[in-house]
């Protein structure tokens, strides 16, 4: 495939990210970013079925660990925000008593939220006693009926979960997958007995998040996000970052310790064994498409898409040769998708009647993991020729196929998440000293354990924002990069989408 | 269970079937009707699972059929209805030409339309330079789309679909499932090369449809439309009807043939192989959470719902006897769930440590279609003591539990569809003349050929409204009720929800 063909495609080098990013999401046939409101793409058939596959593993993990689906109406009556604003009332109290300044926040943030909705203020002809908005997310919704769901300490834990459109009116630069103003949103929303067991739930979506990252052959950072970085209303949020190939950090994953504070604001309490009277402490966890832009981003090449294995809507493609000349070819191409699909496997058969090159380069953008060729060369050595989508190419016995192409898939999945932990040792360096030069297509891990003006002063002199504590501190004490004081705090900074 | 017991869960008799079917849908936990916005409810995970198995078998049909799964915005700016605006005036000249009188209504229709629906005209703190309305179906924006994506005959048929929520502000009376602001909608648009490959594809929709249907064992309806019932700019709608307990018509599916209408007025035209443009011919088919309606209120009976084992969240409960005195008991009810579960059938066990008569009693209500029993003596004879919500006990086989239940099932299927056949067979009956006495809890056929005034005196004299063309008309010609005249069209009058 000579270069003039690419260009002809119009996939921009991937070194020129931004571009990249923007056109594969194209010519890969995910999304159609005609429709004509901004930030709100149409999913194309491939794009879909990727994000649903994303779904899927998701819907597993739920069932795994006990989370029940429910699904809460999108539009959210201004008036149920009363109780939300009792809450600013007494966290402004809190504050005023100097209590943790997570919660000083909050009132700003209603207020900030409310910058950010879409209102639907008519209906038909009337003008609504009562505004309404789009779920930008659910706590609204669901704290309304919990309180009527929970009676007694029977009743916990509380574990729920949706996958619905949430919407956001975003003012900044819009970018599929990335920053969209239709969200395809996964939510959860849990309800325990004590901070204790809300704590235990934050430790099992951390073991959610890891199993759906190992799927998408991607490698994150943890971090307890900073107080001024955390979820409105909530004790701490821990979020889960992928660096993207420019540099820039992308937040795919969150989950937030609520403690009690939301459950007094909206009277979400439950009788514990001896019949006391107890507020419930609760904790979120979200996700969205980002999943998929994050697969998009770190995967992809100059040619075009690559998926790992397990979301990939076409795992292998296959492709019979010179059929014309032998029948044999057809008959073992189909019996070899019939088998491979039996077992789980999907597959595709391309049978067009243009130029091998052209089928090989159409299904490298699509970012196919596998390519089987079927010829009467082949089928007389029993074997397919298995061409991966990674690089490598070797013939595989028919008569084993589906354990061999099993073996390749994964195999191709060992190779991407090798790639991306390789990328991540060059991508995320130590900063041992403010006198290093900064270069903001870097993730710089650093000791620290300044105060809020450190860290202020920190963002102001590298341009970079703190992504917080990683979960996993250092084992010995490093010298922290601000005040020098020895500290186990291992922190990361970096430019953040 | 005593008659003290039923008067607690307050299910009323389903012969006062309106009171029963708004309670049975929240005392078998499928929504919670709580929720401040007449008709959006929040949907249990128990409502939510029935839901998504529904939503499963439609799946599997689209995937059969090669419809692939899109997902378009939720939001449409208002100006997009321009396009619709010029098949108004397309169709508004066509009546002023004399044609085809299904085209007549559409104009009216557009009107009627706006007074549906719901407005986003500011977001965050401003109003919107083009205001938005809430999806009451996708014509608009898929068809706004579709002529990016069709270029050549190539690209026909173009066959795609979706399930999500739209919107309508329905003014009428609330029903959960039946008439609801949010729509859990399911909409198939295809594109073809001309009317007949359109006309196959409705062929193909009916089969579908037959298929689901069958599933939930439900006999239905099918008609086409009368001209002033035709879904506007449609050459014709099938629609597919479901008679609920008290007589009136639910129509739960329905498939519009547009010919070329829409596309001449998007300008949605193709190539064909001598390089001729020319319009699609284009399709729709919808369904929606009425299917779950439907099953809700014809299986149901006073005792709670009653699921057909397809879409039954839960469709075998395994309840240990005496547990207390064997350990056997729990081993063998957790393997046999094992081994059922492992067939892919959904199980769940009643370990509960409360008396029987209760635990049948809450799984009756939930309507799971078998119930087995494991106590000491069912081990020691090899068995499980099997009862099936239709009723009927028996035991059977725990070597052999899977085919045995599997067999249940079946045969529990078998009887919820037989039950309807019944039914039906006792509420449709044929209407010969229009002195005889009518009574609005009967669907009546007739045979009628009468003229659009005829059709008007037929519906003020009975107080019913005309279904439309039984797709399946008498094999002999029968005396039209109005008109006297001998005619093979056989139709259907009734109250219709």
């Amino acid at each position: 495939m000579g270069e003039h063909d690419k260009a002809k495609r119009g996939i921009p080098p991937k070194e020129d990210f931004s571009s990249w990013y923007a056109s594969i999401v194209e010519i890969g046939d995910l999304v159609d970013k005609r429709y004509p409101i901004k930030g709100m793409d149409v999913w194309r058939p491939y794009g879909w079925k990727a994000m649903k596959l994303i779904d899927g593993i998701t819907h597993s993990e739920m069932e795994r660990t006990n989370h029940e689906e429910v699904n809460f109406p999108l539009l959210i009556p201004e008036d149920l925000l009363d109780k939300e604003n009792k809450l600013v009332a007494k966290l402004k109290a809190a504050r005023e008593a100097g209590v943790d300044p997570s919660e000083m926040r909050f009132d700003e943030e209603v207020e900030g939220f409310k910058k950010e909705v879409y209102w639907v203020k008519n209906a038909g002809e009337n003008e609504l006693d009562v505004p309404m908005f789009l779920r930008p997310t659910s706590e609204t919704a669901m704290y309304t009926i919990f309180p009527l769901w929970i009676r007694s300490h029977t009743d916990l834990p509380l574990k729920t979960y949706q996958i619905v459109n949430t919407f956001r009116y975003e003012t900044k630069q819009t970018r599929s997958f990335i920053r969209v103003r239709e969200i395809h949103f996964f939510e959860a929303h849990t309800a325990h007995v004590d901070e204790e067991c809300a704590s235990a739930q934050i430790k099992e979506d951390l073991e959610i998040v890891n199993n759906i990252m190992s799927d998408l052959c991607l490698p994150v950072i943890i971090s307890k996000r900073p107080v001024w970085d955390t979820f409105p209303g909530a004790w701490y949020t821990i979020a889960i970052d992928v660096i993207m190939p420019n540099g820039r950090t992308l937040q795919v994953a969150s989950c937030h310790h609520y403690r009690d504070q939301w459950a007094e604001a909206f009277g979400m309490t439950y009788e514990d064994a001896g019949g006391i009277k107890k507020n419930c402490h609760q904790t979120t966890y979200g996700m969205s498409e980002r999943l998929l832009g994050a697969v998009v981003g770190t995967h992809g090449d100059d040619n075009g898409l690559i998926f790992p294995p397990k979301i990939a809507p076409i795992q292998v493609v296959i492709m019979p040769v010179a059929a014309h000349k032998n029948e044999d070819v057809m008959n073992t191409v189909n019996m070899v998708s019939e088998t491979l699909r039996n077992h789980g496997l999907r597959t595709h058969i391309d049978a067009r009647k243009i130029r091998p090159g052209q089928k090989f380069y159409d299904w490298e953008i699509k970012g196919v993991p596998l390519r089987l060729e079927i010829g009467p060369r082949d089928i007389d050595n029993g074997t397919a020729f298995a061409a991966r989508r990674t690089g490598g190419k070797s013939p595989i016995s028919i008569a084993d196929i589906v354990s061999e192409v099993n073996n390749e898939l994964s195999e191709i999945a060992a190779e991407l998440s090798e790639r991306c932990n390789n990328t991540y040792s060059k991508m995320v360096q130590k900063l041992n000293s403010m006198d290093d030069q900064i270069d903001d297509s870097i993730v710089y891990e650093i000791a620290f354990d300044g105060s809020d003006s450190d860290a202020e002063i920190l963002e102001k002199n590298t341009g970079l924002t703190i992504l917080g504590d990683d979960i996993l501190p250092y084992d010995e004490p490093q010298k922290c990069i601000i005040t020098g004081k020895m500290t186990t705090r291992k922190q990361h900074i970096g430019k953040m989408y």
